[in-house]
């Protein structure tokens, strides 16, 4: 502790962190905590094997169960979604009144809701928008974050200064946090992140099935790159539609009036001149906003 | 001559090539032409300094305009789709009866049907499924057909020997010739091709029209390979949809069937489950055949 102070490093936000679910992201998490506080120290809770295998990387420090967890400052659960809600159930009633509890799935408004339940617990959701194609705890990397949003999902009236704990927290794992409410993040991750996901798979199902492997065996590199998101496992998602299903359903009617309209004006250059040179202008900003990122991480 | 004949490789093809558009594609042939058959002659019929560009980069060997292309062992049509099609209506005339003409654009049945109405020209359609991001002669490189499939499209009636050498030249560029009559190319890259094409552009418009730049710098790498394709240009992409339209809008309808079922059973683990795990197999599928491509391009 007194060589980090030395050496002008800030005093860590929560000097013990219980991983609940030590995978690809929560993995990831103790490595860049214990990266950038070496003095912190990082329980898992998992399976005995996971945990054997996350001490091994150095992912986290020791095993732990849920009663240990719920003594530690932070508790970061980062378990599938569905099983993160049951886990606060669990845990609300046994977890230390200066404990800040905080979870990384996918979508926030079913945990808050589940968090509002149970008062004078210290909970923010968060969503740090990091992954790979691959998951589990020996793909994990401390820079997972590094230059990647990460939002924290506050309720009204939450305490400021929990938000501005976790805030440092996520900054000190490489992350750019952003605020936004549950709702807001719900419907954002729908678009940018569910949709997408749901185009990809439903988009590779319909063209395999149609064409076959034959007819794959003469795809270009096109439909590679469009339907990349296409090997992520079901289990995963199945549970995020389910807790974001309006939102989704939503999005999904927007891309197929759009693809309903495209259809029936298919001869009119005009129409899919517009459709393309919007999406155009919007590939460039997302280009713009890839290439800020690639700058922020070389600083 | 004696050179290459000695070195042990066949006699080309096609002595004098036309390539008439040298754009990305007509570029590329030119360059691959000239490289494995040195002892051949490529001209080009373009705009200006197009052709001078061309020359530059060695794609071509000499410039053209119509009535030399008219006189070459193998005219290619390089242009877009719709003008290959008055390409071809003006060339017919004056074609010498030994010429064999092809093109290489991405739908086959309307330049089949044109060519039908011309007896006694040797036509055979083409398509190589290779391309890049960026279009123009500058962007030309002679190892891009390597591996990639080219679809030949004979028609019925077609003189075989035609096929055999047009074969030749393709395998003699490095790419891998398929043939299928036009109407069974066109279905085929109806899915492979233009669905992903206009599903990447309609996507990203869709969602970018619903949460805006702030929106999607919260988006992760999954939304950018998605859409990768989105920066395509909307003015070959209109020709083409022109040219096939009931089969894209086919495909069109197949997808959307998809969207609304998965749609109306979001809560469904095992539909959601059923859809991503077929997808997930196809992408298995995909990825054998990119690697197969692999391995036969280190051959």
């Amino acid at each position: 502790v007194a060589g980090s102070q030395q050496s002008g490093t800030a005093d860590p936000p929560f000097r013990t962190i219980a991983i609940v679910g030590v995978g690809l992201i929560g993995g990831s998490i103790g490595l860049a905590a214990r990266a950038r506080w070496p003095e912190v120290t990082v329980i898992g809770v998992d399976r005995r094997e996971v945990l054997r295998e996350a001490v091994s990387f150095g992912a986290i420090a020791e095993p732990g169960d849920l009663g240990t967890a719920a003594r530690a400052d932070l508790v970061m659960l980062a378990a599938p979604v569905a099983q993160n809600v049951a886990l606060l159930d669990e845990l609300a009633a046994h977890v230390a009144p200066t404990s800040v509890v905080t979870d990384v799935g996918s979508t926030k408004r079913t945990i808050a809701a589940a968090a509002r339940t149970k008062p004078g617990l210290a909970f923010v959701g968060g969503h740090p928008l990091a992954g790979a194609a691959v998951s589990g705890v020996g793909a994990a990397r401390g820079q997972l974050f590094r230059g990647r949003p990460w939002i924290l999902t506050p309720d009204a009236g939450c305490e400021r200064e929990i938000v501005t704990r976790l805030t440092r927290f996520v900054q000190g794992l490489g992350a750019v946090p952003e605020v936004l409410d549950p709702d807001r993040h719900d419907r954002l991750v729908a678009f940018v992140s569910h949709l997408p996901q749901l185009v990809a798979s439903g988009l590779l199902h319909t063209i395999g099935e149609a064409v076959g492997e034959a007819g794959l065996a003469l795809s270009g590199p096109g439909l590679a790159d469009t339907t990349r998101l296409a090997s992520s496992p079901a289990d995963v998602w199945t549970e995020i539609f389910q807790s974001n299903a309006d939102y989704v359903e939503a999005a999904i009617d927007e891309l197929m009036a759009l693809l309903g309209d495209t259809k029936a004006r298919l001869h009119s250059s005009e129409h899919v001149t517009t459709v393309f040179e919007s999406a155009a202008r919007w590939r460039r900003a997302l280009r713009h906003i890839g290439e800020g990122r690639a700058d922020a991480r070389t600083d």
